[in-house]
């Protein structure tokens, strides 16, 4: 694409929450910048919808109470957010939010630095928030070179999902501790996760609230599945623990009893193997990370755990800037190598920037469920 | 003494809780060993009640039903563990357990080594449990000589509240915070902290729950104080976050919702002062930690705080261990040189080992309340 030639302008999607609680999502036409030296143009053709996304997508509004309106070839969803919860939302009121952290697509316009250049026709993926665009304009470092034959669906999902499944287990190794606990195990991330940790030889116990998800993990090899809907499900997870040694888990319900119950098991779990009373519990360190919010409710325990347990959040961000780039760039480097293998995602389904809107579809999508997890591709049509 | 005149026996008290769920508090007679060649035979003047000792002590017994039964030179304290309690309690059932964190006494016997002869006669305070007893035999390494013209209850409490003061602040130069909260704030330990931040120049947010304990904190110097009764208390507590940046805290309370409102000013404070929106709330990481738990119901929260946060439990000995001896050396001289200004304790009465017995003085020292804190002398008569 010469200087003279610009690229094209592109639908993007919007959310806004408006001060009367009305959630607004839309798509709108944008420009797309002419690339500097060091960026380029990619047209994006595949973009997850993630957890993280759903959350800035809805902004804490009833899904219920979707509407579809505007015309067809500017549809506006409307939805109402809770009164209760506007005050998380409040630092967002009035700013018209893109979403979509990460995607991959095709490479058609670039800067006038070699590095650029290069990346022409190129499929990359990327992670740099706005990827519900058709296109988007970015600095080549952002851009991770997918190898020749890989398609942008195979690619969209190179950075969430695989790089917080690496990080748990990375983690775990830097924390010392010496095998993981899993919530919503059935997950995506979750089926990721096993993978790796069958790979590396790393215990998992898998925590999973229906009997389907556990039989799908058993498929994938898992070993340790433990059903929190069983009536036997603490004495399941405390023997889990026993057998595993697992003194660290990461959680993404949030919400609940979850994470309580399972510092709960790991204290049953240590004093199994320990003969002394000890006042204040085992002096084995016993942590859960929350790094998702599945359950919105209040976090509820009761401290029957000793005194050496730690409870706190987790994000994927701040942790690769903790590990610093050269230990970043190593896991991504992993990503890519085992990007159809480790790494594959699946999807239930491919929808359109248009279809996105449609509240019969995101009934489905909103849900979160295992197995329905959809992947927008802006290029595609209506 | 002589090896021909051995150690008298002495009083201990002593902590039973049995499977039927009946808490037994009792006096053992019990010998004195003989002390081995580094070691010294303290007679014990002074040990308080501290928290840590009520839950040992009392092992989560109903107070309320306590009954005095034995004879008056044998007297036997018995009451109900309620029995949900029990679990909680069941590493401990069928063991008697010997009470007292701390306190201090006068040496009267020594084994043969130089160091040990030397505490002959000295006043010294101990860290090293059964102190509610009439006489220790202990490492010499295990005391800490006061200066000369310190009374026992001067030095009783040398150890559990000045050095756990003394450990957050340290805590919160380690871990990069810049100021402090702490709840139950009008305590004997709250009041050490305050006067250790004033002189180290280190701004504290004192949480109370009665105005009276604000007007108490007033008097010693406290700059920021909330009080968790009044209407106001989450905007005036964000306003102290702000005005001292605090993102670490220590909780005593650990129950309900105190350290998830902590939390959630701390990022309200920290909200204030930025201005772009951040879908993950603030980067700033905030802290509260559990070091008490004076409401023993449930901790619960509201996850309204962003993803960087952490809760969890401290306790002394660990973060000592942690630190290493250099640094635990260096904190305990501070303690001595400061014993009579910083470090002063005051206690409402002084008891003796019967009284401590007696369910009418337990009624007032058990309660924890502000300005009821007992100092029992097993060496006192009955």
């Amino acid at each position: 694409m010469s200087p003279n030639n610009p690229p094209p302008a592109g639908l993007q999607l919007r959310s806004l929450v408006k001060s009367d609680g009305e959630l607004e999502i839309s798509l709108a036409t944008v420009p797309t910048p002419e690339p500097a030296q060091d960026e380029v143009v990619v047209r994006i053709e595949a973009a997850p919808i993630n957890p993280s996304d759903l959350a800035l997508l809805f902004g804490a509004a009833d899904i219920d109470t979707a509407e579809l309106t505007g015309t067809d070839a500017n549809p506006v969803l409307t939805a109402q957010i809770p009164e209760r919860a506007m005050k998380g939302v409040a630092a967002r009121v009035g700013q018209s939010l893109p979403v979509g952290n990460e995607g991959a697509g095709v490479v058609v316009a670039a800067g006038d630095s070699d590095g650029a250049r290069l990346l022409l026709g190129k499929t990359v993926a990327v992670l740099g928030g706005a990827m519900y665009s058709q296109y988007r304009t970015i600095k080549t470092q952002q851009c991770l070179v997918l190898p020749d034959g890989t398609m942008p669906s195979e690619g969209a999902s190179c950075f969430v999902n695989p790089l917080t499944a690496l990080g748990m287990v990375e983690t775990m190794r830097r924390e010392g501790h010496k095998a993981l606990v899993h919530t919503a195990a059935a997950s995506n991330l979750g089926q990721m996760l096993n993978k790796i940790c069958i790979k590396d030889g790393v215990d998992l116990v898998n925590i999973v609230r229906k009997p389907e998800q556990a039989a799908l993990l058993r498929t994938l090899g898992a070993s340790y599945i433990c059903d929190s809907s069983a009536p036997t499900f603490m004495e399941d997870l405390t023997q889990a623990l026993v057998a595993t040694g697992a003194t660290l888990a990461f959680d993404a319900t949030g919400g609940g009893k979850l994470a309580g119950q399972i510092l709960t098991c790991m204290e049953a779990a240590l004093n199994r193997t320990t003969k002394e009373y000890s006042r204040y519990g085992s002096t084995t360190h016993k942590q859960v990370y929350l790094y998702g919010g599945l359950d919105t409710g209040p976090t509820e325990f009761n401290r029957n755990f000793g005194m050496a347990w730690g409870m706190g959040g987790w994000l994927l961000t701040p942790f690769l800037q903790r590990i610093g780039p050269h230990a970043t760039q190593a896991l991504r480097q992993r990503v890519v190598a085992e990007l159809k293998t480790t790494f594959a995602s699946s999807y239930s389904k491919e929808i359109s920037l248009v279809e996105a809107l449609r509240p019969e579809v995101i009934a489905v999508y909103a849900q979160r469920a295992t197995g329905a997890k959809y992947l927008i591709n802006p290029s595609k049509g209506p």
